[in-house]
C-alpha cells in the first residue's frame, strides 16, 4: 500500500484525485479567457490593446481591472496557493502505506470541498460558506503532512 | 516503461524536461531581480525604501509599478499558473506506461512551447501569438491527466 | 539510495523537508486569515462587505489595501515561486542517487534559510537581509535541477 504505481489502489485513488484537480486548475486558465473574450476586457499587458483580429476595436479601457474576470483570477490564486501544496503532500502520504478507506476519504473529500468552494466563490457566497469550505481542505493538507514526517522518522 | 526511476527512459524523458521548467521557473525570479536593479525600482515592500548600500538613493516612486518589471512578474504569474500542474500531471503519466516516443513529444513539446511563449510574452508580441503558443502546452497537461484517470480506472 | 520509499533515507529526509515546507506554506493561508481579522480588512472580494456573523458592520474601507495583510499575502507569493519549486527539484534529486549527508544538507539547508527568509520578511528587514536568505534556497535547487538532467542524460 505505499508502492508509486497504479497498481498500488492508495496511488490509484491519488493519482485520481490528483488528476481532477489539475484539470480543475487548467480550467480556471480557460474560464479566464472565456471572461475576457466575453467581457470585452480585463486584459492585463499594454500590448493587448493592439488591433488584432480578435480585438478589432482596441480601448484603453480594456487595461482597466473588471470584477468578472478578477473574480476568476482571483480563484485560481486560491487554487494556487492550495493545490500544488495538496499535490505533493498526497504523493508522500501514499508512500506512507495509509489504510485505502482511510486515505480514499481524503483524497476525494479534498476533490469534492475545493471543487464545492470553486462554485461558493463563482457565486459570490459570502466569505462564511467560502471558509467552510476552505478549512477542510487545508486541514487535510496539514494532517497528511505531518503523517508524512511521523512515518518519516519511524514513530 | 513506468518506474520512476533513471533507468526508465520515459521517467529520464520526464525529469529532463520537468528540470528545465523548473529551472525556467526560478529563472524568472532573478530576471526580476535583474529588472528591478536596471530599473532601480518596481518595488513592493515599504522596507525597500530604506537607505541601503544597494539603493544609496531611496525615492518613493521606487514603489510605482513599472512595466518592465511588471512584465517578467507576469510571465512568472503565469508560470505559476502552469508548470506546477505539468510536473505533476507529466509525473503521474509515467506511472501509466506510455509509449517513449509520445511520452518525449509530449514533455519535450511542452518545454518548447513554454520556451517559445516566454520568448514571445517578453518581447510582447500580440495576443494572439501568446495564446497560440500557450494552447499546446495547456492541452499537453490536459492529455495526460485525461490519461492518468483512465489508467487508475483500468480503461 | 535512489528508491522513491521512506525505506530509503535520502527520500526520508526529502519527505520531511517537504512535509515541513507545505506545512509552512499552508501556514501563510491561516495568517492572513488571522491578519484579516486583527484587521478587520484587507479584504479582496465584494462580497466580503456584506453583514454577516463575522463581519456585522461591514465597511467600504474594508477592501482597501492594508500592509499588515499585503505583506503576509507578499511573502506568500514568494512561497508560490519557490517552494512548488523546490519540491519538484527535490523529489527528482532523491532518484539521482545522492551520498545521505550531501542530500540533508541540501533538503535541511533550504528549508532553514527559507524559514529564515520568512523572519526577515515579516519583521520587515532591508532588502539586502532578504535577498541573502533567498539566494542560497534558489541556488540549492538550480544546483539539484542541473544534477537531475546529468544524471539522466548518463553523465
Amino acid at each position: 500500500m505505499h508502492d508509486l504505481n497504479l497498481g498500488n489502489p492508495v496511488f490509484a485513488a491519488y493519482a485520481i484525485a490528483a488528476s481532477i484537480m489539475v484539470l480543475k486548475a487548467v480550467a480556471m486558465s480557460w474560464l479566464t479567457v472565456v471572461r475576457m473574450i466575453g467581457v470585452g476586457g480585463g486584459f492585463r499587458s499594454p500590448e493587448d490593446l493592439k488591433k488584432t483580429p480578435l480585438n478589432p476595436h482596441p480601448d484603453p479601457k480594456q487595461l482597466l481591472p473588471d470584477d468578472r474576470v478578477d473574480r476568476i483570477r482571483r480563484i485560481q490564486l486560491n487554487d494556487l496557493e492550495n493545490l500544488p501544496f495538496f499535490l505533493v503532500a498526497g504523493l508522500l502520504y501514499v508512500t506512507t502505506g495509509p489504510p485505502l478507506l482511510l486515505a480514499q476519504w481524503l483524497f476525494y473529500g479534498y476533490v469534492v470541498t475545493r471543487l464545492l468552494h470553486f462554485a461558493a466563490y463563482f457565486s459570490a457566497q459570502i466569505h462564511e460558506v467560502r471558509a467552510a469550505l476552505w478549512t477542510p481542505g487545508s486541514l487535510i493538507i496539514v494532517f497528511m503532512s505531518i503523517r508524512v514526517i511521523m512515518a518519516a522518522l519511524g514513530w
